[in-house]
């Protein structure tokens, strides 16, 4: 197996290609989902500064309204298999949660497209804390859009 | 510059927690979104492999109808800042753009979740190649699922 894993998937390395400007300082000023006040998210906002480098691949984004943003859980402390979700009484495997305790952690926020103005992108919808490094930007697009989902333990209030 | 770089963001290093198993041997073998006969990607099927040590991490998942599947774009040769996507006559913007010549090599699917068996999750939508390393699994949530989305240079072609 180890073999098998070794040649199927070396190790992969990642570099910050942006930072998130957020008014959370903290992963506690940042409310689960299911309790955040309504409207909460839509409120949001924040900017997503792209260092000078990459300043070009953003050429063309300001057509899309929405953005698909991954990132890196900086402040996620060691990995696990389960956790007991805000609210939940009984823990979960980490694949059916967005915990930040992930094998490897990597975060996925889809966000609403504001403005560009050169290599900074303005942003609403933001559940990110300021620091956090930005690994990759996608343009959200008609194939990301599911209809009739079934959302497991979740239900209503964890959607 | 690259002081604060390196304070933001250090590097991170990710390791495969499965594969996935397609009919698709090559990325040729794959047509372009845009290009696919009606229906394609709902009728191509495949599996994901999680390996034995990351398995219990699956537990509830099989509640949820859609999953998002981060894996590691192998087969991308040198990033890009700039390319021309299939059936596009000019340039675009690479973090426009779902194309693996990303300067993190990350690929992003949504895909609909058929059936688990322990550790093997039978999925459509699959638009992976055969021995893809995945690097993470995602609920799919309503969050996850926008109304009233632009998508730019793609129009209705390339969505």
């Amino acid at each position: 197996m180890a073999d098998l894993r070794r040649k199927i998937a070396p190790r992969l390395r990642l570099r910050a290609v942006g930072v998130v400007h957020s008014p959370y300082a903290e992963p506690s000023d940042l409310p689960p989902p299911a309790f955040a006040p309504p409207r909460f998210f839509e409120r949001s906002v924040g900017t997503i500064e792209v260092f000078p480098e990459f300043a070009e691949a953003l050429d063309d984004i300001e057509g899309f309204s929405h953005i698909i943003v991954l990132f890196h859980f900086h402040r996620a402390g060691r990995a696990k298999l389960k956790a007991v979700p805000p609210g939940q009484s009984r823990p979960r495997g980490i694949f059916s949660t967005r915990s930040p305790h992930r094998p490897n952690p990597l975060g996925l926020s889809v966000l609403r497209l504001l403005r560009r103005d050169g290599r900074r992108l303005d942003v609403s919808g933001l559940d990110l804390i300021d620091g956090t490094p930005v690994l990759d930007i996608k343009p959200y697009t008609a194939r990301d859009r599911k209809t009739r989902i079934r959302t497991g333990w979740l239900r209503k209030k964890g959607a």
